[in-house]
């Protein structure tokens, strides 16, 4: 098949350190998709990209600041974050993001 | 705050007839967040369009075709669809999809 399929269950985790683990699902060179598994109290600290972002909250609750602002976020919920603009994330209550790049991020494979 | 926020639960789900739900979520230019929700049996009928799509299965089954392939997705599964390729879907089991584009969908708006 043309498109990248990706089975959620072949996929094991990597484990980034303090409560933060990743895993990249399907992508190809214009989009990526990337499950971040966050323990409350973990922290995505404040970073820039050049990538447009959005994340969709899987389950958990999060803060999630965009350079000088911050909401809650749940369930359902989701953000658009610009390419280059500094943004970063506590968990609340234990969950995952799930993250979606344009383009793909490189530094993730 | 710069980024686009889209709380779920403000937003309804529009319905497209067949047994499927569209709601548009959080979007700027260079990404569109939509899910789409489908009874079991509901059809996603084959078509094209010039966006990248990333679709992950947020819950139930579906079956999903890029060309003349076709896969089973289930919850937390996702499959990529390069620009242009036609493919389609029809729900095993009621479930919802988010499918995100890059760039945004003009004609969902």
């Amino acid at each position: 098949m043309k498109g990248h399929v990706a089975y959620q269950q072949e996929i094991p985790f990597r484990n980034l350190g303090g409560g933060v683990q990743r895993r990249v699902l399907s992508y190809n060179e214009e989009l990526m998709t990337v499950e971040v598994a966050f323990e409350a109290g973990a922290v995505g600290a404040v970073h820039t990209h050049p990538h447009t972002q959005c994340t969709y909250v899987l389950a958990g609750r999060f803060s999630y600041s965009v350079e000088d602002k911050s909401v809650t976020l749940g369930p359902g919920d989701s953000i658009v974050v610009p390419s280059g603009l500094p943004h970063g994330t506590t968990c609340l209550e234990e969950g995952v993001l799930l993250d979606v790049f344009t383009p793909m991020r490189k530094d993730f494979i």
